[in-house]
């Protein structure tokens, strides 16, 4: 059968989602994990790949297992196995044909900006801190721009090889509750770095440094040099994936 | 001059506040800023010695200098050497015979549960989880008991060595936002562990496991036994002191 996982991780001690060999990754912790709960070596296949530091709430993971563990059990089975900063939130069977990479519907990602003056330790794992003036009416007039279906090489690393830099964002806003700034996107799919790329540049429509307007510009540039900085991997969260 | 600064960590990688020799301690670290910065090997008086693993948003301590920085300026030249876990939050010179300690006039902590089904990663470090069921009416029930000048021996930890186990408890409240519960507790000092004592025996009373009315017993039999369990330190946090 094939069991979906949903995983929730605090990617500060990670290099990030993908197995690698000799690096601790989520994925090498959890196919470990699999291995000692059912001593089968199992394929793991992820709904997304995140970077380095980046964190998450809801990433949908699928193996293939002969276990006569009941579906619904690994979620506790896996959670005795696993270190505290991998839970798993959800254990259920889908069919075979299931993949949850290319048949995800749409991602949430959240950056969180603390614009405190001084960052409290317990923040800093978890938010970027700007403790600069922002205009947030600014940023979201901004965020509005970066709504529909666009190219988004300008948003995009460099060194990214893909087919197509054509995504589509279907929402994009920015909240502020207290010192905290949330940047909340939704889209079909995200370039590397495209979230971090997108939230450095609101940063700078926050500090005036860009207009809103600019980012329509910015998009037909066509250019990563026209968009602002990658922000910093612990401010970023993969929020949710929907099928 | 004397120099009083306001001091916020994050407890995790700490052997608690208080400077040991060849071990991590708050203090420890700074200390060392201080010899850093302005090359005085000084003393520091702080209001609480906090325990390994407990946290703190506003920590009190003074040192004696002969530096000629300005004292509010101490929050940024310290913070530029000072590890990430631990920020100085306020800098200011007070009177010389001003002592934190012993001048304190009320502390607050909080002490934090997670009552979520499975604990997210990203909340592990700053919060107990508890996922059972619990009563927060009858855990203020409890509470409303704690409150006044008691006799606390139930709530201290044995191998504590003070004159005296009376205390004056402010106020004693339970909030649940979401899966959040917060003990916050405000008193004239507190006895060793007496916060997580306290925070262990309105669990057991959140989860009928003993009856609100049963802390007048408990505080009454003057024994360490007659009260809950001592919870984690990752869950307790230093709020306020206020002078």
């Amino acid at each position: 059968m094939r069991v979906c996982l949903k995983v929730s991780y605090d990617g500060t001690d990670y290099h990030g989602w993908q197995y690698q060999e000799n690096q601790d990754t989520v994925e090498g912790e959890l196919r470990l994990a699999i291995k000692k709960l059912t001593g089968e070596y199992v394929e793991t296949i992820g709904a997304s790949r995140t970077d380095s530091g980046v964190h998450s709430k809801g990433n949908v993971v699928v193996f293939d297992t002969h276990s006569t563990i009941p579906p619904d059990r690994f979620i506790y089975a896996l959670n005795d196995i696993l270190p505290k900063d991998v839970r798993i939130l959800e254990s259920k069977q889908v069919s075979d044909n299931f993949n949850p990479r290319f048949d995800a519907h749409n991602k949430t990602y959240e950056y969180h900006i603390d614009n405190s003056d001084i960052q409290l330790p317990t923040n800093r794992l978890y938010a970027y801190h700007y403790s600069g003036k922002l205009d947030i009416e600014k940023m979201n007039d901004a965020a509005d721009y970066i709504c529909g279906t666009h190219d988004f090489t300008s948003f995009s690393s460099v060194h990214t090889q893909v087919k197509s830099f054509v995504r589509t964002v279907n929402s994009c806003e920015v909240s502020k509750k207290g010192d905290e700034i949330i940047i909340s996107i939704n889209g079909n799919g995200f370039l590397y770095n495209m979230v971090r790329i997108i939230a450095g540049t609101l940063l700078d429509v926050g500090i005036n440094k860009t207009s809103p307007e600019k980012i329509k510009d910015i998009l037909e540039q066509k250019n990563r040099t026209a968009a602002g900085r990658t922000l910093p991997a612990n401010g970023l969260i993969l929020k949710e994936i929907k099928y």
